[in-house]
């Protein structure tokens, strides 16, 4: 008995700390790949912080910044470096830095944060530099990288701090970025950096220590019917200051900008007219302090109308462990701007202020707005061109009355575990002619969770070990037409492709995983990737929304292996199911066993404890899964226990 | 290696779900003390919810109030039933229970909510009498419980729903009870059944939503130089009616009446004159909506401004599982009531209401206040003889400006898993003079906590399982002078000791208990409670703060144990260490062992596996313990492995 009472302890003390909460409710992954052998990493020692990534698919390279070093690395294999270059601190700066209180071998280092495209050969590159943000031109050419050493003031480019979060963006040759352009980070601003350079008004109302996650380019001009202008969306959380709460709140926000904007004239004189921001709702089943944006993706569509911004959500209290992703789509968050309500700020009683929504008269043109063919018959061409109640309006009422809801109403998952820190969206076709949008979402342990929505019902494909350690992922990019995903952590960059359809070997392994980058092939007998098929293939299936594995050749039936039992020894019979949504079930003489003094079912087999003549007779270990509400059973393995007549033996053999 | 496979194919899917969240920052319980099976229990077939108690030390009696049953229980052995007295709903009121859409078989019966002394041998008892709320009177003499049946009104004294939190006390021949009054549930009221009842007004702003959870009386008149009136305390959660969230937030109250309270003569006519609230603050280390309360005890003191209310908090989300303990000074709570500011109602803009403090001028007398010496001067000898500006402030203003805050200024005690439900506190003098407040707290899966603060640090002694079924506990009793608890459950009630010294055998393990109820005698050389020890004994020791055993004799060296070594056979070496704070340390030959290929340290013992000539030899176990920065190691286990020489044998021999 000492195996059952090894187990039990072990167990034991496990499931009183495992099942004190209830896991059920959120989303499983169906399978769990763990790290692969052949998997495709890059890291050169002694450098850290893989966190900033370019695609140059134009050059067959991706740009990987990290701490005092940049490489080019094949884009179809990232293990395969093409060329490096570092850009250290020089030691005065160091000492510098060290002086006014940073660490000197961890803050005064240069964190390579900003990375962008400038032209074929040509990008912009900014660092942190022992908290004085320093950018400069770097070239890829004859297959080396070179810096140019230009040391560009890189304040409000680049944070100070390499630590906090950051988005940029390069539009045309304008750096657009969201950060803190002091050495204290304690002033925040959105900034254009261009002929004409614009920033936000610095006042709480506009930002209010913000984190900023992401950004992103629209191009709203493009065949408008009333002239509109194109656009810079920006996610971010801040502190609240719609919430009146016996403690800091803070809530997650989308806002915008016009590319056309040239501030005001008089008042908002180089800064912002058109920064309009609204809360983000990705309300969770259970009351809670509001989820924090954390990373989100612009899933674009031809028409931009018809594109979707998908984001991740963390709890803000560490006392709860659950993430959600929300998706919004780009025409909800466009009404709210240009045609919600506005808040604005009422004094209470002297010292307090409270946020309402404004009723009374909006003035015209109406404020935040870009310049558009209204604006422009009404003699305005420009936003210098404003008039001062438009733009003191909202220079004092940036924020929008209305949050933007969830495509859905609400999280298209909600996950619990291991939070979720990034995403990038696929949007895959699949052999019904139909679009699917499959989400891979990095996890601060280092996994990537592969998810789609099949009508209204969240299923996790897989989840993919990508990190031997438990890292968090701290970048996430994809690139769709090399079917490949790549992920950045302190400790190096992983590549992955976005499906391995030879994972599943038989048909009904590949109906089940209900991949869509997977078909079922007649004709190989595979399960191949739907790319690769020749339009010619005729005799391939999917079965996504389904899972149904009725067109699938009924599986031979498994053989059974036979197994000596020797009396009194423990025996132990494997059993490894292909899938977490499965349930066991092992059989005995056509009965169904369940855990008790004789059996202990865990999820590695069966385990029949000092067995006993009569224990002699077949086992069958089935995998019971459930799909759309159908359950589908398959045999996984078959036992054939014999008594053993030989000599005595030490420890019972064990198959598998 | 089947063992260790399995073993690691448990523990591995395990690891994966426990090790997500970070646990360390938790009070965890030194020890862990299983269901005893000498346990006093009792339970009736066919009756459950057993909810309501009433201690009769005076009788004997502890009398337990569960559905459609009363019984009278040796207050010594609960196990032992003296009498007991049914209740049952008749057919026609569970019909018509049934018809306003309740159900039958569970809220159509008559749940016993309210059991209070009247006097030596009466009782006054109130029933949910299936959504019709009715009490009566309840007798116990000559060894029998009888029933008066006087079916009296108990709309408003008990609630109609039998799950629907709820509390009252009984002050004299006055019941004070908490509850709503009408069918739906929707009409909170504090209500004070006597000559003159007295009742809450009817506004969101007096009880939103309310839950009440706990009641109970402290005489503020005594020895009072200024004159002050008895008051009653009660505790609940409600709708926060002073934040603005995006959805509705519930907090922790703590409200008072006065005992001598009238009503108003025009304004206020039988409602509270006195009725004020304020905010309980319980601020988790972590960001979160307010923690809930869900129990209260009143540790009463000599002098009624040196009691202290302890409460147990629950987080408002079901996302989190961290429970926590706060306690708060009777002093701040009236100083709050009797000096602190008002909050006040202002309109913003039409449609909304804010709270902010109330800063314009309070009337005399002081809205709220109870009559005194001082407003008796005034010529005011009753609440009726109150002015009506003094009354209308006090009905639109029942809330105080300021959150009571705890004793310590943050909790007691946090603790993560189950969640906490219900707690008492007992007082114990230690061999050192001073008393030590140790709290025992009801878990939502059966257990109690046994806790108590030395010197801001807080540690749970024991942990003590209740129930065999993880279920919540729904009462606790403590009769500090039995040194007996009580509590109830769904499935039946039980009686533990508060302490069982004799679980700590040696010295070292008494002392490292740190449980002010025990102390080691020298004399009998055994852990005894301290209450038990005769005057005379002087040979006695504790050492609660510091849990130093450098008194304690040297313990004899552990005796090692002879264990044949069959090469190639996987050998299990058993080690249980007497508390969850220590850490195993595993010894060969003086080297320290580590989980690896060869070797598996679990909670229970080592593995070695594949044992070959070489392991042959001493191993030793030892428990490291710190307490207070200090570090405890001694041994529990020493084994001699010795070559076998024997013949062949089947499963390798295991001690232990």
């Amino acid at each position: 008995m000492s195996l059952l009472s090894a187990l039990s302890i072990v167990c034991g003390l496990m499931l009183h700390v495992c099942f004190s909460a209830d896991y059920t409710r959120y989303t499983v992954p169906r399978k769990t790949v763990p790290l692969q052998n052949e998997q495709k990493l890059f890291r050169e020692e002694g450098i850290f912080n893989y966190s900033t990534m370019l695609m140059r698919e134009d050059l067959g390279v991706m740009l990987l910044g990290a701490r005092e070093a940049i490489y080019a690395l094949d884009i179809n294999n990232i293990s395969l470096r093409k060329a490096a270059v570092y850009w250290r601190v020089t030691e005065e700066k160091q000492r510098e830095c060290m002086y006014k209180g940073k660490q000197a071998e961890v803050e005064c280092r240069n964190y390579i944060r900003t990375l962008h495209t400038l032209n074929d050969t040509t990008m912009y590159v900014c660092g942190t530099n022992a908290f004085s943000p320093t950018c400069d031109y770097l070239t890829f050419a004859n297959g080396q990288l070179r810096l140019e050493g230009k040391q560009e003031e890189g304040k409000g480019k680049c944070p100070f701090d390499p630590f906090q979060r950051y988005s940029s963006l390069m539009v045309g040759s304008d750096l657009y970025s969201a950060t803190s352009i002091n050495f204290l980070g304690s002033e925040p601003v959105v900034l254009r950096s261009s002929n004409l350079a614009l920033r936000t008004e610095f006042k709480s109302s506009w930002l209010s220590e913000p984190n900023f996650v992401y950004m992103d380019f629209v191009g709203e001009s493009f065949d408008s019917p009333d002239g509109d202008d194109d656009k810079v969306y920006m996610f971010f959380s801040e502190n609240a200051m719609e919430y009146d709460f016996y403690s800091k709140v803070a809530v997650s926000r989308v806002a915008r900008v016009c590319k056309g904007d040239m501030g005001g004239q008089r008042t908002l004189q180089r800064k912002w007219t058109s920064f309009l921001k609204a809360r983000l709702d990705c309300s969770f089943p259970e009351p809670s302090l509001p989820p924090i944006v954390q990373d989100v993706f612009l899933l674009k569509h031809k028409d931009w109308r018809k594109s979707v911004f998908y984001a991740v959500f963390t709890p803000q209290s560490s006392l709860s462990q659950v993430s959600a992703v929300c998706a919004y789509s780009m025409s909800a968050i466009r009404d709210i701007f240009n045609e919600g309500k506005f808040k604005t700020p009422v004094a209470v009683e002297t010292s307090h202020v409270k946020w309402v929504m404004y009723t009374g008269e909006v003035p015209v043109p109406r404020p935040g707005a870009c310049i558009n063919n209204t604006v422009r018959k009404m003699g305005m061409n420009r936003s210098l061109d404003l008039p001062d109640k438009t733009l003191q309006f909202i220079r004092d009422r940036p924020l929008m009355d209305e949050a933007v809801r969830p495509l859905t109403g609400g999280p298209l998952l909600v996950k619990n575990g291991a939070l979720l820190t990034r995403i990038v969206v696929d949007s895959v076709l699949a052999l019904d002619g139909q679009r699917y949008n499959v989400m891979f979402i990095g996890t601060e342990n280092g996994y990537i969770q592969k998810a789609v929505n099949y009508a209204e019902e969240m299923f996790i494909i897989e989840e993919i070990q990508l990190y031997e350690n438990p890292e968090p992922i701290s970048i996430l990019r994809l690139s769709s037409s090399k079917g490949q995903l790549y992920a950045g952590s302190e400790f190096g960059a992983v590549q992955m492709p976005v499906s391995n359809c030879s994972r599943y070997e038989t048909c009904v392994d590949c109906i089940l995983a209900r991949d869509p980058y997977c078909a079922w092939d007649f004709s190989t007998e595979q399960c191949s990737s739907v790319n690769s098929l020749s339009s010619s293939s005729k005799a391939v299936i999917q079965s996504l929304k389904e899972g149904d594995v009725s067109q699938c050749p009924q599986p031979d039936p498994v053989a059974a292996v036979d197994f000596a039992l020797i009396p009194g020894n423990n025996i132990q019979l494997s059993c490894q199911l292909h899938s977490n949504l499965a349930q066991v079930r092992w059989r005995f003489s056509e009965q169904t066993l369940h855990s008790n003094h004789k059996y202990y079912i865990y999820s590695g087999g069966l385990l029949i404890l000092s067995a006993s003549k009569s224990d002699a007779g077949l086992y069958t270990c089935d995998s019971v899964e459930r799909i759309n509400g159908r359950t589908y059973n398959r045999t996984v393995a078959v036992y054939h226990l014999q008594l053993y007549s030989g000599p005595a033996v030490g420890d019972g053999p064990t198959p598998g």
